[in-house]
């Protein structure tokens, strides 16, 4: 027993090791049935990404792949898969907290044969970690485990300050004493357990920086706030950590980035999911997540609504789209969640503006401006984007 | 007076806005003379940046650079200086915390100007972020204040855990009670109080993932350590924060990163400063910092030394050096402060073996290995390169 590990990792093992256990147990059977060793799983195909519009999620359809041993064309992927199964499941039984790039270490090498007349082969289990994070996620996808159940690890950006304390590992953390720092989200999300909160809402910043400013001059104290930054498209623990927020605390969420198609994305990402990963969208999503701006109409206005920039102003801060930009525009234009009416006057605006603009653009204005007009004045009168 | 801005931030305004004052005075009493208004400062150039054998720093030299309103050539940034140094300190009056985007976006407008006879001519105060912020080190250096004494903010990856208390702002917090998270170093590191420290040395991690494994497995509790990353190039107020523990504490720095001309340049930026920033050395590099590694004598071994990696784990862990990665090498080569023994032998092994190494092989092969074999042995046994 290691006295540095806390308990709920090693409960965290248990379980993720059963999974392994009965998920792979089908797989030896069939070989002392004598059977080809097959494992069946879901697609992740673009093709089999569905987006459900009820929960408002991207999820993975019905199809499914099959993977058996005695197929030349998916031997080598059904080796992968249990080469990396075997790694993984090694790596909990050893109290370890790999990387998916360590993963990619440990189970690159060469495996060289003879045939029967003595021609030699070589030929490598993995080239690029391209293929064995496939592998990771196929696992994912047939246990039904995210890779943080099954401790591990990666880098994280997120943070958090705020009216909040939580659990992680053995300690008790109150967000609201960081100082001018802030709490880095841990990369395992799920073992932290909220104690108590004293909140009214999230607000998630694209940019550190503008969280940094906001963060110093207390908003979060002013407005009882959850601040949090996703430091650029936002990481898993970030996402996993908002979505908590958001259905265990019952405390709505906005977000605020830059006003282009890049923002935009970043939006649909803590919304919707990500595309080549709707698997995981299930469990890190925030279907209900708002999208508080900065938005088109904030800057050139629209009908009834006075846009918070002034001509001079726009002269200032604007900048010109460019070209990879209008063509990101017209890509999410197609996409389902994008296709609301308010998100259809933004992308409209946008591509006839061609304009867009920074955060940096509203605290320019005045940092009491984006703190104490902007951001609560479109909070109280619902100017936000579903 | 407002509730939720601490002392240590209205000190450090009256400080810098003192500063101002004095500096510009000698202009405005140029004027006042009827004379040409004219600003001296020290030429940021790689010419003008000299490496200080004894102090082991980049420090620039003594040459000066004069910027007159009445000389053509200079006209233009003689009046970007000013009007750069007249909102940054309206900023600090007002209890600003910008960034240098927002001071970008603040100076960013067109002046009009017709000439006696009528014709019409338009100037940009500036067009790219670039200007502005080239200004912004010129009044850094004029003013002899770091940016972050002005106040200025920016995005902050720096993190740390171990056994010390800091007060920042109105806050005490232990770096030791930061559950599977870390705490996230504040952009004004000068205005850390350090309150106590039970620690042997500081271990700078280059990539945050790794950062996060040593962290979760206890590695700054069992070695006494303060355990610190950089999340890559290390940003301002890490290098600050380091220096500062080092300095202030006396506690031994060890920088790891991977084992490749960019993992050395972290280290010699942690180290020595940056060359086109020489002038922030003085207070931001850490010129008693090791390179812990992972370094080609661990991979390779080196006369008596053996090599920590086997014949077969170097086959499966070593990549390939790229054309870029030598080119670079060839470039630290040169530098003065690599001319050292160890350092030179580091380079010709990789110049010879085109061989370069992630951290994460070390974890591959296995996380204790890399936390209670490799860093403890290499530091008891100084096998480090200064």
């Amino acid at each position: 027993m290691d006295e540095y590990i806390d308990k709920a990792d090693i409960e965290a093992r248990k379980r993720a090791l059963q999974v392994f256990r009965e998920r792979f147990k089908e797989i030896f059977e069939q070989i002392k049935r004598g059977e080809n060793p097959t494992i069946m799983l879901p697609k992740r195909t673009l093709a089999n990404t569905i987006y459900d519009e009820k929960r408002k999620l991207l999820l993975l359809g019905p199809e499914k792949l099959r993977r058996s041993f005695f197929d030349l064309h998916e031997s080598k992927k059904f080796m992968q898969t249990l080469l990396m199964a075997r790694i993984i499941y090694e790596a909990l039984e050893r109290d370890e907290y790999p990387t998916i790039r360590d993963l990619y270490y440990r189970g690159k090498h060469t495996i060289v044969y003879r045939e029967p007349g003595g021609r030699r082969h070589e030929e490598n289990t993995w080239d690029e970690q391209r293929e064995s994070d496939a592998v990771i996620r196929d696992i994912e996808v047939f246990t039904g485990l995210l890779r943080e159940e099954m401790l591990i690890l990666s880098k994280e950006k997120g943070k958090v300050v705020g009216n909040m304390r939580i659990r992680s590992g053995n300690d008790i953390i109150d967000l609201s004493k960081m100082g001018h720092g802030a709490y880095a989200i841990e990369p395992t999300p799920d073992l932290i357990e909220f104690i108590d909160v004293d909140a009214e809402y999230v607000l998630v910043v694209e940019k550190d920086a503008v969280f940094q400013q906001l963060h110093r001059i207390g908003f979060w104290k002013r407005h009882k706030a959850i601040l949090i930054t996703s430091a650029g498209q936002p990481d898993r623990a970030t996402r996993r950590f908002v979505r908590r927020l958001n259905e265990e605390l019952g405390l709505p969420v906005y977000i605020l980035t830059d006003a282009d198609p890049y923002g935009w994305y970043i939006y649909s990402v803590f919304k919707i999911g990500s595309i080549t990963l709707s698997y995981e969208s299930e469990r890190l999503a925030t279907p209900k997540a708002r999208f508080i701006g900065v938005s088109m109409t904030d800057i050139f206005g629209h009908g009834k609504k006075k846009p918070y920039l002034t001509e001079q102003e726009r002269r200032n801060y604007i900048i010109k789209a460019k070209d990879a930009d209008i063509k990101r525009a017209y890509e999410l234009r197609n996409y389902r969640w994008f296709q609301t009416k308010k998100w259809q006057i933004e992308i409209d605006i946008f591509l006839k503006k061609k304009a867009k603009l920074e955060i940096e653009a509203m605290t320019s204005k005045g940092l009491r401006f984006l703190a104490d007009k902007y951001l609560p004045e479109k909070i109280e009168t619902g100017d936000w984007i579903e």
